[in-house]
Formats: C-alpha cells, structure tokens, sequence
C-alpha cells in the first residue's frame, strides 16, 4: 500500500468565492434538495470576481458548489434522510461525506452586480460558495437515469421536505 | 471592504478520495464534456473510502467532483470551446476557473470493490477525485431549462466533441 500514500497524502486548498445568503439558520429546517425548495435568496459573489458572471443571465438555472460548513465529519455508512435503510455515503447526498462540497442547482432569477438572486435555496444562512457553473440542458440533462433507492419514494416534485418534517411523518407519514 | 477579509482569506483544505483512470493524456483530445464522452475508464477510490460505495450499483448515473490538476490560472472572461464569443468564467465550463472543480455526469457500468467501471469520461488520466454523488432524477434534473449561448449550437446528443476538433473546424464547420 505504500506506493498510495502520495495521492492520499496529497491536499488541494481553495478559497472561497463568495457566499451565500439564505432563510435558514437550522439544518433541520433546511429543504434536504433544491428541488424540493421554494425558497429565494442571494449568492454575494466577492467584487474581485464579478465580472467572471457576463452573461451569466441568459441562463435559467446554475449549479452551484459550496462548502458544507456545518459538516460534522463522516461516515461512510448511514442512513440518509428520505430512507430508513443505511447506503453508503457515495449513494446519498447526505452533507456529512468525507469531502464536504455540497451541490445545489437553483433558478437564476436575477443578476444584481455581483449578487445573484435565485430560488431553490437548500443550504445554510453563510454557506461559503466555491463555484458557480451554468446548468446546461445539453450536457446536464440524463434521460432514462435510474436513481437507486431515491426511485419509489414518491418525492419528485414535492416541496417544502426537510429533516423536521421528516421526523414528524409529514412527508413519508 | 475590511469586514469582506474573513470568508475571502478563509481556505478550505480538501484531500483526494480517489484517482479517475482514462485513456485521455491530452487536453486537445479529451472530450469537452461527459455527455459528448463514449470513453470508458476507471474511478478508483482509496480503499479506505470503499465501504461508502455501498448500494451504488443501484444508480445508473453518478456526478463525480475532481480537481482540475492542469488548470493553469483562470481568466474571468474567455472564450470557452464551443464559442467564438467571450463569456464571463461563471458562464462557461471551462477548467481555467478560480476554484479548479470540475464535474462530470457518467454512466456507471459496473462496481467491482473500490473500483467504478463508468462511461462517458472527459478528464485527463490521473485526475483528482473529490467526491461522487449519484445523479438523481428526483433531485438533478430541470425541465424548460434556458442554457444561454450554448443553446442554437446544435450539440445535444454530440460524440467525440475535443478541443482539436473545435480548432480543425470538424464540429462546427
């Protein structure tokens, strides 16, 4: 095994590129998917990297990848919250994964300067944001995905699903 | 803009879960997104990581997040491949962009232990794997998306789109 140890051993630093401002300030109230969020909010792009966003308004939506900030470690096996059955990290989304960048794809709804307003919000009140990336229907868009144990759930198109409503039965219940 | 220094000076620190095996040691020839991609490779990831691939076989799509590890700097506004007009960084895919992240949506063949057989590779051999995610239908994908400029380009359902094809004018020409 020593001949790993290189890339194992290896680290890549990034910093922040902006960040972003949501309602929620409780995990257990935040929608556990952006598809599953109506809420609206704003990116804060830092100055210096404001006019990387031309023409960033001819799109609709936008992917967004950030830093969980409030990830508490990993586990590589757990329960996710849509199902009562353990899967290993790699097959949730769940935040606590060993390298916690989240992914959200929101609606671009305005560009104000360097502030973007979307809807979709599923992250924390000061998530740090790394990237922004157009969501692109000609490289994005999967036709006949099968999603695992996701399928069967039942939640495609629902709104307003968070870990509190979960607990309380009221999606699933 | 003194109370800016805190999130901008903030670096995040990453280590690599895993390494993507592809047939691609050039940039001109690499395919400019997975979904132009017929190229199959290897997703390996660090035995320590293995026991979160659990249930993964049951997704047909996986999203995987590496590091750019031959970007060279990033411009804010550039010309990306498909384009003969410049775009603001955050409009464009391109791995020149100031957080190095790419992302890739593939076609998972096979898992055998630690290894992912996947379709649909456009990364360099030896690229830095941060995380994997499946690609959920419930949760990824958009309806009536507008994709800005790339939309008109005619390249859905492309194969074999590389840097030198743009350059010798065999896509668009």
């Amino acid at each position: 095994m020593e001949e790993m140890k290189g890339p194992k051993l290896a680290e890549i630093i990034y910093k922040p590129i902006g960040i972003i401002r949501s309602e929620y300030i409780d995990k257990e109230d935040t929608p556990i998917q952006s598809a599953f969020s109506p809420s609206e909010g704003e990116v804060e792009i830092f100055p210096e990297y404001a006019p990387g966003l031309k023409d960033i308004e001819s799109f609709s939506h936008l992917i967004l990848l950030y830093h969980f900030h409030r990830a508490t470690g990993f586990d590589l096996i757990r329960k996710p919250f849509l199902d009562d059955v353990e899967h290993g990290i790699f097959a949730t989304r769940h935040f606590n994964r060993p390298t916690p960048i989240g992914l959200s794809i929101v609606e671009l709804q305005e560009v104000r300067g360097s502030v973007l307003k979307v809807r979709g919000l599923d992250v924390l009140d000061g998530t740090l944001l790394l990237d922004v990336k157009p969501y692109v229907r000609e490289f994005d868009r999967r036709e006949d995905s099968r999603s695992g144990w996701v399928d069967g759930k039942g939640v495609e198109g629902s709104i307003g699903i968070t870990p509190r409503r979960l607990d309380e039965g009221g999606i699933r219940g």
